[in-house]
């Protein structure tokens, strides 16, 4: 029966109708395949974006339950009855405001504020101004009026220092100004539906400040926090790496395909790209009240002077693994092992002296001992670098010197930053970190003290 | 007459009197004059601000008289009879969308656009369902649904994808979504409504488009070219500033306080922190049309790589000038001019005769001869540098080691920076650079193919 029907159907080319069924299964299910990967690379991606960070899922809860709250302004009875249509000023102002962290969201919510007063401020002054006089008198000032508000507050927004802090204010004043003046030209009380919408607005922004400060803050000072301890991890590790590698008898591994993988490539990278994101959480630091148990602000400055130290010293590391990763090292066929690791101690002692030293020095009084233990120090690095690289050949020892120099230079640089580092520890008052405590983890939340670890080979074998 | 009356007023103490008049005239004095003083810096920074970049002052000019375009739609009375007060939307548009470049005017209109419709689509649908129930039901049911769309669309802010490149888009889907969703409950013709504020929206983006792509446009790839075009100025600045300084026979300038004055420093800064600035170019270029003469459109992937490169290269010229920062050069007595001169010039022999071979290696077929020519370069690099240096102490010439070091390595990312720009080149069609040519100027709106010029100082002396 069902084959009859079959060729019925398919009477020209049975083989062909076959075929084309076949074909069909074929695609439909490579499709269905498809989209089964395509699925879960999808939900692998999502997932991956909340186990990173699980605040994400929380402050997205957040928006949810903030949105909900303030349509009750709406969708309540006597809520609405004594609000209006102007609720919903509320939810967009809450949409517009509400963002990850508390600094974030002061910012905004203050930007918004001030640029609505502003703008709502001059607006009245210009329809005060027109009111008196004929119709198209006043829609010729009202067009030039936006004209040259318009172009001023465009140009403003190119100034450096106001697009650094008050970008997103002069867009909210130009577009409540333009929404003013623009409608008062119909619409004879402007001024009272402007008032109603002040409120909502300072509504909107109220929950969106609870929401942020009060449940479940999300600091962008604690990020910075967190951000520093990590790159100052990942360069410890990356040096390790490096030069872990250099004296190794291994062949190192120096693909460039798999650069991105590289754990030495890894540990620097995260530093180098830290400026704008840095920059960024420090300049919603700087909106964020007191909020750690002894009530000091986050000395967001001191943060951002760190960075630009760290990625300094990043530079170093970088130049370490290019001279780890150009093949120079297997140029020199007269190298054997047992010389690498002659020169490895040598060198190991001069760095660990220099570290030693280095350390000692910034434990003693500063002010007028410095500039003579400075010059001791310089002049044993030295001295021991020479014993330690005079049995080679100098053409042989040419990578290993630049090598040698490249982590001298990696110290003096470390310098500057323990400098900051110390600095930072003054001004946010951590607690003194010993020996004998547990090695500080670095998660969220924790208003762990910063825990310099000296990753320097040298350090721990003495 | 007139001392009478003031030893009338001061009776109790005419000296008192007298004294604090000239007090307050020198602080009123003091404070003109500091007033005087800001508003001048003040008015600095805003011409400095129009002088930088003329097509901000043109940008803003552009911003002024859209948004008059726009508010005619409001002011005028038959156009106003035809649209209502929904006009003020397209105001509104104006003010959010029309960015500075046409790549971000576009992305954010598109943005704008798409997400509007989404909303609008998804918000008909909850309507739809919900329509037949009673009341409170339908209020849960809008609460609900605000909820958990919130929810959704502000974790997918979160996935990396989407922030890059749809953000702006997320938020406005959200908010024409709880607009229109909320205010369905208790207004009857939301869809008439909504379909009128789409038209005004579309109005508002066909403005903002029409002004940032046919009038005076500022094209992000063009922003991107120049800005790669300086940075490698830049770095070329830099790396001959250097070298130059190096083994010039005066004593260097490295005082820490003047390192922002630095010609160096200044040289490679601009390529270190281009990161975040090059990727939103990009980013925008993207989303630009074809706008040369050839129509091609901007290869803003191959730029963004080349940006990558151009950073990893600059990280090598830091650890230059850090070798040049170092005083390792005065800890070293004995070094004499004389020496130093036949240092230098056997090293840039050695350089030179590396960049030659590089060049040559370049322009000669790749396939086949590549690894072999590579190897051969090797060999000759080391010899020279033997030569160059067997005739020093090891002790004395370390610094000098990691000197020369660091520029073999920088010449070996040249490398990598010549195929990047080479592969740009080819992508982006320009033109072959003969040395018969006139410098090519970098200037905006100058489409002129890229100049790349060596500015090792062996290059010239041949």
């Amino acid at each position: 029966m069902y084959s009859g029907i079959a060729m019925g159907i398919a009477a020209e080319d049975p083989y062909d109708w076959t075929a084309k069924m076949d074909a069909m299964k074929k695609r439909s299910f490579v499709l269905v395949e498809k989209m089964k990967t395509f699925a879960k690379s999808v939900w692998m991606t999502i997932s991956r974006v909340g186990q990173e960070d699980p605040c994400r899922v929380l402050h997205s809860l957040k928006v949810g339950f903030s949105l909900t709250l303030v349509s009750l302004l709406y969708l309540l009875e006597p809520l609405f009855k004594g609000i209006g249509q102007n609720a919903i000023w509320a939810v967009m102002t809450v949409v517009v405001v509400l963002e990850f962290t508390a600094g974030a969201t002061l910012c905004k919510g203050l930007n918004r504020g001030i640029g609505t007063l502003l703008a709502g401020s001059l607006a009245f002054l210009i329809q005060y101004i027109a009111q008196e006089s004929g119709q198209i008198f006043r829609a010729i000032f009202i067009g030039t009026t936006v004209f040259v508000i318009g172009t001023a507050a465009t140009y403003m927004r190119f100034i450096p220092y106001i697009k650094k802090n008050y970008d997103y204010g002069v867009v909210i004043f130009l577009l409540t100004f333009n929404l003013i003046t623009v409608s008062s030209y119909r619409i004879h009380n402007v001024l009272k539906i402007a008032q109603e919408r002040f409120y909502m607005i300072a509504i909107g922004c109220g929950i969106c400040l609870l929401m942020s400060l009060i449940v479940f803050p999300n600091w962008s000072g604690q990020d910075l926090h967190n951000s520093t301890v990590s790159k100052l991890e990942g360069l410890a590790n990356s040096i390790e790496a490096c030069v872990n590698e250099y004296f190794s008898n291994e062949h190192p591994n120096v693909a460039k395909d798999k650069l991105s993988e590289d754990p030495i490539y890894k540990g620097y990278k995260a530093v180098l790209d830290s400026k704008s994101t840095d920059e960024t959480l420090a300049m919603h630091a700087s909106w964020e009240p007191c909020h750690s148990r002894n009530c000091d602000r986050v000395p967001w400055q001191q943060y951002v002077k760190l960075g630009a130290v760290l990625r300094h010293f990043g530079y170093t590391v970088v130049a370490l693994h290019g001279c780890l990763q150009t093949e120079i090292q297997q140029q020199q066929p007269g190298t054997t092992p047992h010389r690498k690791i002659l020169l490895s101690e040598s060198l190991c002692r001069s760095v660990k002296t220099d570290s030693s030293a280095l350390l000692q020095w910034k434990k003693s009084k500063r002010a007028n001992e410095q500039a003579k233990e400075m010059a001791e120090r310089k002049v044993l690095r030295p001295t021991l670098s020479k014993i330690a690289i005079t049995s080679l050949d100098f053409s042989e020892a040419l990578p290993f010197a630049a090598f040698a120099s490249l982590l001298v230079e990696a110290v003096a640089r470390l310098d500057l930053v323990i400098d900051e580092v110390e600095e930072l520890g003054r001004v946010a008052s951590f607690k003194e970190f010993s020996p004998g405590d547990d090695r500080q983890k670095t998660e969220r939340g924790n208003d762990a003290p910063l825990a310099m670890e000296n990753h320097l080979p040298s350090h721990g074998d003495d």
